[in-house]
């Protein structure tokens, strides 16, 4: 029996392939979203594709992330997007509108429906009850093409709720819990699914806070119920007609239960450099702090904010420490305008930024050298904010507002009386800088804008039965994406343009990965668990394709990754024994026989003689995607 | 008698030489600021000084130019300005809290005192009556350290204002109308001063955009009578016990008497790439516009932001720009939000920067390639918007407001009513993001924190009677220090690291001049006329001095530029026939005899064997201070 939320959305939506957990099945898609980072690549290869219009119910283009435009280069890119949906009949949020999930949440997302976006915090939606999922720019371009899109049916993991949070807990602690008991590895093909009485204490900000931060367990979605709840947040908005009911039935039984208990939550905090390294606030002291940052599509919403507002009231920002703000969309801040908690945040101090994801990915505001920062935001991943040498802490927005006003962590509860907030009935409803899909006939007409940094897409030979070459990198577990392709201010300008992003892959674990590349013609990256976690930015596939990358090898793979790598034409295996990570050395000649690719391989160690067994999880349809040497070619010849 | 107001502020300042004009004299100053941009660097000066505490009335220090924070250096440099202000006695305005000189206007400006900026828009002060000047940062370390400032007395225009503006027509008409007469050359060692009926007619915010943008004439500042109209501003501001009046005699003779009706002005542009290159906006016609800047230190006062918010008011930005505005200040912000504007800026879909100079100094906001991007800003020079090939036009913020409406240049006028608008009787007064300064004896225990991208300043050796070498390279007339040592966000963070720094110099006119001035060891730079106009920064003198160039040979300087390579040992020279400049090419093998410089000089080029007569304008003290190598080593010799 359907019994789960997720059993009856994916039911409806199974175009191919059987419900069993860890089969693959089609799914039909009925949304996508993009971002800008991600989204001229998405966009380039939707063009790649060669279709005429998109075939979604509908799509939507965000520009949220290359947001500073220091050059020519974001201001071009933006305006390629803006011309693409445009010609092919998407929805696209202007610039300064907001960050994609929650302007998506308040404007867009339909309990029951299923969505794909380029950006790996898609589950956001999975608050009012969408199936949403993060997968790489070619995934979205082929769902906007009408393809459908491939998962492993996932195992289901019942989050049971207990109880209500206390005064200065909130959501934001639940899903620290959550990474606390599940960590960042382990949960690949798993769907974390909430029920439970504890569900109907949280309003639908707060379950996208906890679906949004759902992704660093490396799931493949969250989802929360669609209940009365989420109908009063859709009348609020004034889509009362995109509700529908959407509740486990009374038996529905799930592959394993996580039970939660909100009353037992406390403030939390994820120490650098993971978001599963979680304690509670009280338990790892005043540290002096150097920077608060609140905002990105984790804690940005009216909810949060107001929160803040009313801690920073009548307060001044601690003098050790910068407080910057960067609101989630133009509907929250006008909100904040109105009800007072925005003249509370700039008279207490915050530096205001644009309604963007900045600091979260190091758009700006990057620590001081050795900097403690704490961040309202979703990852803490060495590096990420832009100074390498910070430490950053992921906290609640209550968490992070108290300690901007003491000037070192602080546990909220320090402060006396917790604020009480409660959502309007109705919210503003202002979408002027939504630019809707314009008329077929129209758009045919509509010329696409193309600046000098938009560059065409390299093009990939098919894959023989042999791949030889050295072991170029070897790294460890847990490597991210940004580790493997880095973003920040100086890197993102660069995502449209292969040839020159390529020079930065591995730049902070390697600076010699690049030549070292380029010198041998390519080779192979052998890693340890949970390869590719973190963002779903399909240049870290890309960009080492690019630069000649055959094969990775490792322990296991992070799910968005582990499907770029097949898009992008390269083999991803695993050892089957993961005690033969230790029989290979950077430098060392390898030879792998792969064959078809429809059963497991061979790598020959050449170097030190070594014969090593390898696996994957590859379908028939994948080893087709890799063999004809990536998925663009495969999809243009179906069209 | 003494019966402007440039003279009666002058001789109550003077402390060395005589009132003539052209004589140099040594003022007493009262007051400095910094920006953080050239900040660090002054500070570095002042503290090689030795001195143990500021010895002005007060001096302060800014956050504004570095605020993007792409990696550690700008937070690192922050904490640096605030922790030597904390050490000295300084005021420090922080980062969020505004653009210097907006800031200075509301907070700090005095009437009748004398004020140095290591920034060239100081004169900003001039609209309160305050004798305002850009300098380099050294000059300001030395007026810290108690030194007086030299400047040849100057002449002193008269600009007489009659009748009153028209609806739709405003303060920044009024400097464009300026620099349509008078151009951005051939000003040097004037004042403008205002005088007449027609003053009258002009608030204090009004009057401090005319101030702020003289400083394009290339003038020694600009300055407006203290009356009625500045002793209610400084009301509202709760410090009308900072008022004088200051108004020029009946009989007040100037040097020369231009004369500007007010009712006759209408809505201007300065066209690119130079603030000289004025039109009127409707001769100019419906260009299409890609991008609409509103903020600036010209144009970003609470009665600039209410106006752009009326226009806005209920309208949506055109579907083919984008417009960002920057406040001026968190004061003009309070105002905005209690008064209705903020919220109708928002909801016609403006990008809100932070409180930060921003686009107008490439930091951020970059237009798109080929753009053209309509500013409310003070300067259009080729590349300083972050994109080389953008077309900047400079309007006022009602003509911007209008274009951001319509997606072109449009006049005004063509709104039909115009809004009005009245300075509040009271302003919002909120200084908690203004650290005060410390008590002397508390001060002496602050650390000084540097990053690791503060680095020690380099140190010169004594000049020679003779300097050898080559044309380095040979530029045309009004190369401005925007050319010489170019900004935007990735060269602004090396303002503290001059090695670093210094590979940038010319590196937009001539990419290979830092080669060439590495391996030829230094060498001379030829140009025409208004060299060095533009920011005041002195990197643009002490980068072109650690790569070895030892005198600039040109037409004619703009005054900061001219004091600044004194201050850093590069010998500036002009040829007595400017059309000598012909008998240089970029590569000749140059010698010129200095001797004590105390007389003209001689050049000889020993490629050609042309013999050709040089001039300056050095006084004695002046020759002294290049012939120690420049301005850190001799005050330090008189500490």
């Amino acid at each position: 029996m359907a019994g789960t939320i997720t059993e009856k959305i994916l039911s409806r939506h199974i175009v191919e392939g059987e419900a069993v957990a860890g089969q693959e099945v089609a799914l039909k898609i009925d949304n996508t979203l993009t971002q800008d980072a991600t989204g001229t690549m998405a966009y380039l290869q939707f063009e790649a594709i060669g279709i005429d219009r998109v075939k979604t119910q509908f799509s939507v283009s965000f520009v949220d992330h290359n947001t500073l435009q220091t050059d020519f280069r974001n201001a071009d890119d933006h305006l390629y997007l803006q011309s693409v949906a445009k010609r092919y009949g998407l929805y696209f949020s202007r610039p300064g509108n907001g960050i994609c999930h929650q302007v998506f949440l308040e404007r867009f997302a339909r309990p029951g429906n299923t969505l794909i976006g380029s950006d790996s915090h898609t589950p956001t939606a999975g608050g009012i009850g969408c199936f949403a999922m993060g997968a790489g720019g070619l995934d979205v371009a082929c769902a906007m093409a009408g393809a459908p899109f491939r998962i492993k049916y996932p195992k289901i993991v019942g989050i049971k709720l207990t109880g209500r949070l206390n005064d200065w807990v909130s959501a934001k602690d639940v899903i620290l819990e959550v990474l606390r008991r599940v960590d960042v590895k382990g949960n690949v093909g798993k769907v974390f699914e909430y029920f439970g009485e504890g569900v109907k204490t949280l309003s639908v900000p707060d379950r996208a806070t906890i679906t949004n931060m759902g992704t660093e367990t490396g799931c493949t979605t969250s989802i929360f119920p669609s209940d009365e709840i989420t109908r009063e947040f859709l009348k609020a908005q004034g889509r009362e007609e995109d509700w529908q009911l959407l509740v486990p039935d009374e038996d529905a039984t799930y592959d394993e239960v996580i039970e939660i208990n909100l009353s037992e939550i406390e403030p939390m905090v994820a120490l650098p450099h993971s978001p599963g390294n979680v304690r509670r606030v009280r338990e790892v002291g005043p540290i002096k702090v150097d920077q608060v940052a609140i905002g990105s599509c984790t804690n940005s919403s009216l909810r949060d904010l107001m929160m803040v507002a009313a801690i920073l009231d009548g307060k001044t920002v601690a003098e050790n420490l910068h407080l910057t703000i960067s609101p989630g969309s133009r509907q929250v801040v006008e909100h904040l305008i109105a009800d007072g908690g925005y003249a509370s945040i700039v008279r207490a101090g915050a530096r205001i930024m644009e309604n963007a994801c900045g600091a979260c990915i190091g758009m700006g505001c990057a620590p001081r050298s050795e900097g403690v920062s704490v961040r309202t935001f979703n990852r803490n991943f060495e590096g990420r904010s832009g100074t390498k040498d910070a430490k950053v802490y992921l906290v609640s927005p209550e968490t992070a507002a108290a300690t901007a006003i003491t000037g070192y962590l602080t546990d909220p509860r320090e402060l006396g009386e917790a604020p009480k907030f409660e959502l309007p009935k109705k919210f503003f409803v202002n979408d002027n800088m939504i630019i809707k899909p314009l008329p077929e006939e129209e758009a045919k007409k509509v010329e696409i804008v193309r600046g000098p940094n938009i560059r065409p897409l390299p093009s990939f030979e098919p894959l023989g039965d042999k791949l030889e070459g050295k072991a170029l990198i070897k790294v460890g577990d847990n490597i991210t994406t940004d580790h493997i392709m880095p973003a920040g201010a100086k890197i993102l300008p660069l995502r449209s343009n292969i040839p020159e992003i390529s020079k930065h892959v591995f730049e902070a674990v390697d600076p010699s990965f690049y030549e070292k590349a380029r010198s041998y013609g390519g080779g192979f990256i052998i890693g340890g668990e949970n390869y590719g976690q973190g963002s779903s930015r399909e240049h870290a596939a890309l960009a080492p394709k690019y630069l000649g990358v055959k094969a990775v090898v490792v322990k296991s793979f992070a799910r968005i990754h582990l499907a770029n790598l097949i898009n992008f034409g390269i083999v991803p295996l695993t050892f089957k024994n993961p005690e033969d990570y230790d029989r290979i050395s950077e430098g060392d000649d390898l030879e792998i026989a792969i064959g078809d690719l429809l059963g497991p391989c061979k790598l020959t160690n050449k170097t030190t003689g070594a014969v090593i067994e390898l696996e994957h999880t590859l379908s028939k349809l994948d080893a087709e995607i890799l063999k004809t040497g990536g998925k663009l070619p495969w999809i243009k010849k179906q069209f």
